[in-house]
């Protein structure tokens, strides 16, 4: 893309309001625009790299056999009250609306009563099982505070997945199969070496459920690590019971802060019982589906990417991630460098093209705020050398390549 | 995809409450499921034509130079109080809700308000216009009657178009260019025959608008065809004197029922200037910027393809928008039908492989009411001669192919 047909502009600095780092970057770089506290859009480059995290979580969940769906914001009062989860008292983050005869409705915050209820429909014997079924869809949480830019926003995306099961051991099985796809995503997305899955309160059907802790000073968590295992736990579970259970030594466990980037559940039949999912078995007996569900917010994984890799000059993006591959940047060589734009661009290199009339030292600045990987800069010197220079965004050294070596230099990467 | 792989399940029945014919269909052959009146969520194979219905939008509105961004479905009352569009008196589809603080909050039915406000933040020369920039986002509408399936749904995903010009003139070339993305798009999801661009009222500042009407008897809206030029016009802009504007004689028109599928508008300076989206024109003097907008919800255009394509026995998909391109049938030789299936899927042919265990007959009724294009046939009788059936869902016609022969067919086609 050249940067002069971008509409947004780099600031240089984010609202007085904003008091978190990932928003303050996304917004200064032309990411996201926030319309209110914990409320944010995304724009062209932010909502690039939204998409390339929602693709490598969608590429995992297929992976495991997981069937997308699509499930609505508006919520019925009657089925939320089947599982005691409707009255403000029990559930603090829900917006709550009202259709225009006065039916009071809510705005979902999570789904797991209208796909329960859902799958009523189309599973009735062992032979429907097991099943997983995800979705990318927005959420709304009333929070009280939503001072963490985009890792906590009242409004969200968020990928959440089912699993139903007939036996208990088939949910394990499904659990740990989307525990290694979890893994796999924060690896891929360039958070891998700093995401610890940390041990957390379990709730009704289980000792345990499973958080993945990504380290960062922004995180609203703390965490225990077990450098050696490789373990971690939230605080909420941090007593001697515990550590016993997990065969872990407080003395070995360091403190971390640190955002909660995923998480994974093991229901049981807290839902299925009450809304009535079951399931004939082999013998021709009734069952409730045993259930699991898994969350990933892909605005949240974003945020702590530019939280946690980023620095003092502005982000750094993984490749994986990162909303174009190469920066390319004008310096007064505009002919030459929209012959080789054009020559990344045709050999499918994702290529942000800085084609505008402003300085060069304008035009460094811009490129490390905005992160892209791979820089590549033509100047009046690639004119008379013949080369141009390469620098990756993480790195200080710069590589001199010859200007008709540049696609192949990419490609072979 | 395998069919015993697939979750969802065919009805003989659509819900009692159900009136619609498009969501009678979508439901009884597992697109989309309805969680209460104007409200469905998408199914695998429902999402499956949904995203290529978005696809074909986003092609040619990247092809226009639109922008892809995404906003949210919170909205500040202040921001539309600034436009007279926050009171109910003034817009009776509004949502409401508040923030724990009691913050009177709305949800978004259209977004000419917050990106106008956004705009104001990137553009402020004529050098940053033209911009175009869309998104699909959801919509939520209190709609007193919702009682025409996924063609009027009170939260539903639209794509909206949203041009910034410096004058008049640059807004007509925009709108012009605008409305052949338009015929482009109804022409490659199969409606185009069927489509007209129709005159309807203006509003503040323009004549008309044009609506994209879709001849259907479930459509809503009545309008009048001129056949011989092609010329449509809105029931409510019917009278002499807009005939005569258009040049049109009330003989010769046609009256139909038609379904909206679109709409374009000129808006002029009716947001830019309570908002303050003013830029410097090249003398220096501030001038408010010249808007459009460009409106198509992808649910409505595949309730609408499910209305006026579908027939007795079911769905009938185009092909650009199937959720499958064949439906592979194995009739007592799964393990040849298997071979098929993979070698189609290799060559990159989508294909649902119905591999379930049920009679002929109900699998050929099943794949009538799915309505993918090609059914491919692989019974015993294959086995023997080596031939597979293939008849497309719109003929009666059955053709027979070698075995071998089937992935070059569809490669050939």
């Amino acid at each position: 893309m050249r940067q002069t047909q971008l509409f947004t502009r780099t600031k240089k600095e984010a609202p007085r309001d904003e008091v978190s780092r990932n928003a303050e970057l996304l917004i200064r770089a032309g990411f996201v625009h926030k319309e209110m506290a914990g409320v944010y859009s995304f724009l062209p480059l932010g909502l690039r790299v939204l998409n390339k995290v929602i693709g490598i979580i969608r590429e995992e969940m297929n992976v495991i056999d997981g069937q997308e769906i699509s499930m609505t914001a508006l919520q019925e009062k009657e089925l939320w009250q089947k599982t005691d989860r409707w009255d403000d008292k029990n559930v603090d983050v829900w917006f709550k609306t009202a259709l225009k005869n006065g039916t009071e409705l809510g705005l979902g915050w999570t789904h797991e009563e209208p796909l329960t209820r859902l799958l009523t429909q189309h599973i009735s014997s062992y032979r429907d099982l097991p099943v997983l079924v995800y979705q990318f869809q927005t959420k709304f949480r009333n929070e009280t505070r939503a001072k963490s830019g985009i890792m906590r926003m009242r409004e969200f995306l968020m990928k959440d997945l089912y699993s139903f099961a007939r036996t208990q051991g088939e949910h394990e099985k499904i659990y740990a199969s989307v525990r290694a796809a979890y893994k796999k995503i924060f690896e891929r997305v360039g958070l891998g070496e700093r995401t610890y899955p940390t041990f957390a309160s379990g709730g009704a059907f289980s000792k345990y459920s499973e958080e993945f802790q990504t380290i960062s000073d922004a995180g609203e968590d703390l965490i225990y690590i077990d450098e050696a295992s490789g373990q971690a736990l939230n605080k909420e579970v941090l007593n001697d019971a515990v550590l016993a259970d997990l065969g872990l030594k407080r003395e070995n466990l360091v403190e971390k802060k640190a955002v909660e980037v995923g998480n994974i559940f093991t229901l049981g039949t807290k839902f299925s019982e009450p809304l009535g999912l079951i399931f004939k078995d082999e013998e021709g007996g009734a069952q409730s589906v045993v259930m699991g569900c898994y969350g990933i917010g892909p605005g949240r994984v974003m945020g702590t990417i530019a939280e946690a890799l980023s620095d003092e000059a502005g982000l750094v993006w993984p490749e994986s991630v990162a909303p174009f591959r190469v920066h390319l940047l004008s310096l007064g060589a505009d002919e030459k460098a929209l012959e080789i734009y054009s020559a990344l661009t045709a050999a499918g290199i994702e290529t942000l093209y800085d084609d505008r009339d402003v300085s060069a030292g304008e035009k460094f600045a811009e490129s490390d705020l905005i992160g892209i990987p791979y820089r590549v800069v033509i100047g009046k010197r690639s004119l008379e050398s013949g080369k141009a220079e390469i620098k990756k965004r993480t790195s200080s050294d710069i590589e001199t390549v010859s200007l008709e070596e540049i696609v192949r230099y990419f490609e072979k990467l």
